[in-house]
């Protein structure tokens, strides 16, 4: 049986629609390395009195999901350049009281763009303009991608988006592009658009690296493509792992490897 | 290993000096029963931002110990009577966002009298006049104890306590009786007075009935002196428990059984 102790450390997350996701990866990590903390999904309606109660109860992390991730930005003390730059963020560390922002989305992007060694000389298409496409468009801009073209159907958010680092915006059917092809809608995912490929099969052939943030399915039809087409591919599989890693080692001051990673995003999955 | 899930019901307690009881106590009787609840003890030192907290994350429970028994009255929605005849709460309990306060320690003396049946006719000495023995006395009281003494060196707070129900006050050395005696100071407690008898050898041998309300150690030399002498006794342990179960049933709407209370209980205090 599990032995609850009152010493324990409760990370927790805020979101409009809890998943299991996080609950299943923090804890099967704690386990998993011993560490003395338990980790619970909530969601609220009253944001501010959630922050407040972190700090009266010394909760000592906070994931934060739609629709809460501006909101948290006037309720905590300082603020990191990942969350600062695209005003949004997904994590609040509670150090003694003290609470700091960030934003392990943009950091994992980043990231993967490294480890999958992508070419910042690369022309790219980014499609969508969301929260979650702000923090892929910065993480580009990040990495040093000068040329990169924001494809949105709404034109106040995706002339906003993208002239915020000085790159393109188009409303929809952009040239196919020999470098990247991003999507950040939600086109491919699990629901009424799980069908829809996020790019034209012209686009698909053209690429030179495929990137899907749709996380569910972890193969989502636009990754499907790419790998039939032999093209190398990220997969929002990597980014929710890799943000959520990110995550856990601020919370615990402990460093896990991509294969705990592994696992603990398989066990999330389950 | 222990699968947390999103949809786990929190139940916490705020206390000063959290102790590792209520957590053990609560979590081994989820894990017997089966119930998708999890417990784990906080202090804090802003209550009202921690009461606020549970409104807002939705806990469903939470236990109050000092120094916030009288501080959260302002901070709930609902008032049983058995919180408001004494003006402390040890019970929150959260319906939807309606808090609703109670006291299971002036529950759990009752009960116990009851339990013992201890003859109301009989007279009563009660030693101490802290928040404690506001919900002792109140649960005589509340029992039809007419005739009641409250002994305390605080003439302020011994006063103020036996006037609220007609009942006398002496400073100390109070006359042996063939009755109840009942300690509920820190006498016998361990620490600084582990070793010091609450009451005389001589009233002791005079009494029907001994009532140790100190719960550590279990057997404290009040209660070791009493069984000596071969007189029933009514034990801080029996208190601590059944006002922990009454908690119990109140958070997670099950009843349990006095196995399952001294089980859990035994389980708590290793």
């Amino acid at each position: 049986m599990p032995i609850l102790n009152k010493d324990m450390s409760l990370c927790i997350s805020l979101s409009g629609r809890p998943s299991n996701l996080g609950t299943r990866f923090h804890n099967y990590l704690y386990d998993e390395l011993g560490l003395n903390f338990i980790y619970k999904a909530f969601t609220t309606d009253d944001i501010e009195g959630a922050i407040r109660g972190v700090r009266a109860l010394g909760i000592r992390g906070c994931s934060v999901s739609m629709p809460f991730k501006e909101a948290v930005i006037p309720l905590v003390d300082d603020l990191e350049e990942s969350a600062a730059a695209i005003e949004s963020v997904n994590t609040i560390v509670n150090d003694d009281g003290r609470l700091t922002a960030s934003n392990t989305d943009y950091e994992a992007v980043a990231q993967l763009l490294a480890e999958h060694a992508v070419d910042p000389a690369l022309p790219v298409l980014v499609r969508g303009s969301g929260g979650m496409a702000k923090a892929v468009v910065a993480a580009f801009h990040g990495s040093g991608f000068d040329d990169v073209t924001v494809v949105a159907r709404n034109r106040e958010a995706g002339t906003a988006l993208a002239s915020t680092y000085g790159y393109r915006w188009v409303e929809s059917d952009p040239a196919p592009v020999e470098g990247v092809i991003v999507n950040v809608t939600p086109l491919g995912m699990d629901g009424p658009d799980a069908q829809t490929l996020a790019f034209g099969q012209a686009q698909v052939d053209a690429a030179h690296t495929v990137f899907d943030v749709v996380a569910f399915p972890a193969e989502t039809p636009l990754i499907v493509a790419a790998r039939a087409a032999g093209t190398p591919v990220i997969t929002g599989a990597e980014v929710i792992a890799l943000q959520a890693a990110r995550q856990f080692e601020r919370y615990t001051g402990v460093a896990i490897t991509p294969e705990q990673v592994a696992r603990a995003s398989a066990f999330s999955r389950e």
